[in-house]
């Protein structure tokens, strides 16, 4: 008799539901038959500007050593990064993405019995990694679509051991001021992880947004992750880093594969962080490119939430899945979020001036608004 | 008053020690103030050759699509590993490392409560992905410092979910017949996934060593772990994959992280699988320098473990961490094992001719025997 390997996965295993990533342009291509030059993809926030000079030199220099194992502490990554951020080196922890640091914390922090407080219309990978270790979510209703941080304190109880929060947040592109999360750090349980995920706050610097950073030593309970995925233009080599006390990183680096961020993710993410002209580039181009969809977006008769990301929520005042797929056949790929609980919006990256206007005229096509 | 984030981590986080990886090059350089190329590394179990030519110009190409998200199903490099390995792509699961693999199935099948067995001296992972998770480890004493099938089979009860065996093993180089693995697989309780790690598999090919994807088919609960880190000379860039039954594949996927295996990684490890003279070059090379080193140990009058793999673990009959040390002071970093119950040993890689001479010099010479 066999054994049902499905039965025997844990609890939370067996109801997993996997990450839906946007979809390749090379899978679109395969499926319509059709070159993969004629696409766009404007479905995972990816920064449409191409890698940096400073990254490509260094991608070169590491080749040599491509036979040779990744450094497992990633000494110069996190030398460089703890002067970039003001923090000392034992705060870091170096993830394979910011999704690898938001798995360790729930690995670490959340089992069976305890719980994570998050919000509607939060980054999937909450629940998912919630999930995975057979934790319970406790998920807070959204305000006009962003956290309702005075809401997601109520839900904090003795079982909660980490909050996630995002600012942006993704999918949604809203935000929270100092103010406001000064009062939400002061009002949480010392003893509750405050997770402040800062995946695009590089594209909203010298806004009203707070730095997380600031906080880190009133706090030893806040951890902010970051990426080199979205602004420093890395989606493709997984690079994340979470910056808290030395006593989470201490506990984080136990959990953490030893060599999960490669050796060329690791030379190009040292060199990234170099190339601030790159990032200042990549947040005006971004500035522009927010401007002309939504002149676009009012154009076409549209409304939209209000984003500080690289990436706005259009709302189509009617089911998105058709007009997603609509799209998907005039080669442009943009990101339905039926899943995170929008079924009338579909999420899209802020790309190159001529990606942004062909997005717009396809969706004015499909919607019969041309 | 502060939480305590210690005391906070799940109980097999708190006594979690990470893995000691080989101490890098440039470590070692930092730490005797000299200069790197002055070192030779023999402690990963790299491959000594450099990367192939196919590696670097798939690399190369790849450059252009570094903002983008790797494609999170490795489409491409499942359809190669398909064909090359005889099985559909749904039986493939893709990790950040073979690592990775070893960490996703302690994290679907065992937790609190179940166990995993494996043998004495074998990979270190193994006790840290059981433990992290909280289950128990069932240790089988070994026979002759290889894996004592009967004895693992002996050890398995009601809550072990999972065995863990490695051929040839790390770090001791030995190695079971068919016949043996055979013997096993009829025996192991069929809810129970057998984990067979075949890291150097492609060092031992040819000879009396069994390949384990003859038994997929007869064995649902039979796992297949192999890298791209060894005889493919990628270890920089973290690639490994798991063959398995569909359903145990399906699991592991829902488990693995989106994105775990970045874009370069993928493409290095598709155009390595074309690279089928380097891996014979490999062996060839793998198998004179294991003469060269053999006959350098004898000529000292040291013993060692007759090894299958890229490395040999040399008998010191005495305490080897000075030893460890003393080669150090001579720029060449070599593996202690007194964590893998090896206290008398070092485990030293097979590298070029020239770094073997250099090793079986500085060992004479530390020695005292030049």
């Amino acid at each position: 008799m066999s054994g049902d390997f499905l039965a025997l996965a844990q609890p939370g295993v067996q109801k997993l539901s996997p990450y839906v990533p946007g979809k390749p342009v090379d899978e679109l291509a395969r499926e319509l038959g059709i070159d993969p030059a004629r696409i766009i993809k404007l479905a995972s926030n990816e920064n449409p500007s191409g890698p940096g000079p400073n990254v490509l030199k260094a991608l070169n220099d590491a080749l040599a050593e491509l036979t040779r194992y990744p450094d497992g502490n990633g000494f110069e990554l996190k030398q460089r990064l703890s002067q970039a951020c003001g923090v000392n080196a034992e705060q870091v922890t170096l993830g394979n993405g910011s999704n690898d640091i938001l798995e360790i914390v729930a690995r670490a922090y959340l089992a069976p019995g305890l719980n994570a407080v998050f919000s509607e219309h939060a980054f999937a990978i909450y629940p998912i990694v919630t999930q995975a270790v057979g934790a319970r979510a406790h998920v807070a209703k959204a305000r006009n679509w962003g956290h309702d941080l005075p809401a997601m304190l109520a839900l904090i109880d003795s079982h909660t051991r980490v909050v996630f929060i995002a600012n942006p947040n993704n999918p949604t592109g809203t935000w929270f001021g100092a103010d406001a999360l000064a009062d939400f750090l002061a009002q949480v349980p010392k003893n509750v992880l405050v997770v402040l995920d800062e995946a695009y706050i590089e594209y909203a610097e010298g806004t009203d947004l707070p730095d997380g950073l600031d906080f880190l030593n009133d706090y030893p309970n806040l951890l902010v992750s970051r990426t080199f995925s979205k602004a420093y233009g890395l989606a493709s080599l997984r690079v994340g880093y979470a910056l808290s006390s030395p006593v989470v990183a201490d506990v984080l680096n136990r959990v953490r594969q030893p060599f999960n961020v490669n050796s060329l993710a690791l030379a190009a993410a040292c060199a990234a962080l170099d190339d601030t002209d790159y990032v200042a580039q990549s947040r005006r181009s971004n500035a522009s490119g927010m401007q002309q969809m939504e002149a676009g977006l009012r154009r076409i008769g549209l409304g939209w939430i209000p984003s500080r990301a690289n990436f706005i929520a259009v709302d189509l005042g009617q089911e998105a899945a058709p007009v997603y797929e609509a799209l998907l056949r005039e080669g442009v790929i943009v990101r339905p979020v039926g899943g995170y609980g929008m079924p009338n919006h579909l999420r899209v990256s802020i790309g190159l001036p001529a990606e942004n206007k062909r997005f717009l005229e396809a969706l004015s096509k499909v919607l019969g608004r041309g």
